[in-house]
């Protein structure tokens, strides 16, 4: 039934990957068009902020697959996926802002979980949109 | 209870990697053999074929780990796991057919997300089953 | 309302990678400290017991972060996540011990899935925690 469909499901899952050399972290204007001050912030006190700039780029790219929206051109800024950890676990946790928030809200996407991972050379990132939560 | 069971459940996850060298994508046999023709003409029309390929390819593999049946030997074509593009988004749509489909349908899989990724040499894929979509 | 919302929840998911050059499998204090009776014995017969651990290895790590535990050191040994094949379709299926299950029982997780892949060099693993199963 409608009520039961409506419990809890899975719209979309994002995979994302990237060499952690080809992420320009070190580059201002790509770090302030793409990241949060909050972003920037953590991933400056991280043992390797290229890892960790390049592990949320990665992530933004897969929360932006998760949500199934049409294109990134102008419709999504980056930045409007902000990837911070969770105060408790130190877990990623995912906020949507602007039109990345109005994206999810238009689909019902009520939650979305992301997970990252880099070696020394590689950051992926895996992310999964719900439309309950 | 049964009722609420039933609501959505992930029966199933997959993830696959590959070396975009090592997908034999040139050889027109394996193409054929795994491949469905939406998916060559797709493939084909990409900047990078091979990659377009090798993305499909261990797309297929996640999918088929992600649906938990016996044995891929002459149990289940890859053929019969289609990935095409979202006419609307773009984003990758899997479509069972054959052996795959009546594998997913014995075990109640109803839906089949999937998020495909490649770099300049390695292809990823993420795939999760359910029960209900 | 609640009980819907109890029917399914995806609560966790998590991704590792790691070069299997940089798992010690090798080392039998590492082998001993982190990898049950059984794996020892599956990892052994296989093909490439190097790969196979690695494997488990970023299988373990991406359940950990799959259960969103706030620590890993004192708190959950990786031994307690325990990953075997499937005996009926050989799919790799997590068990849960000691600590590591008391965590998951805590935050009410009943099923937790897992993916592994291993290229000629690199593993990776992907995990999915729900609340219900």
């Amino acid at each position: 039934s409608d009520l039961l469909k409506a419990a809890d499901a899975v719209s979309g899952v994002g995979v994302d990957q990237e060499l952690i050399s080809s992420v320009p972290s070190w580059n201002p204007t790509f770090v302030e068009r793409n990241f949060t001050e909050s972003e920037v912030e953590y991933c400056r006190s991280q043992p390797s902020p290229a890892a960790s700039f390049a592990a949320r780029w990665v992530g933004k790219e897969a929360v932006f697959k998760a949500l199934g929206v049409a294109s990134k051109g102008a419709a999504a800024a980056l930045k409007d996926i902000e990837i911070l950890p969770d105060t408790d676990t130190g877990a990623p946790q995912v906020t949507l802002h602007g039109d990345a928030k109005l994206a999810a809200d238009a689909k019902g996407i009520q939650k979305v979980l992301i997970s990252l991972s880099h070696s020394e050379t590689v950051a992926i990132a895996f992310a999964q949109a719900s439309t309950s939560g």
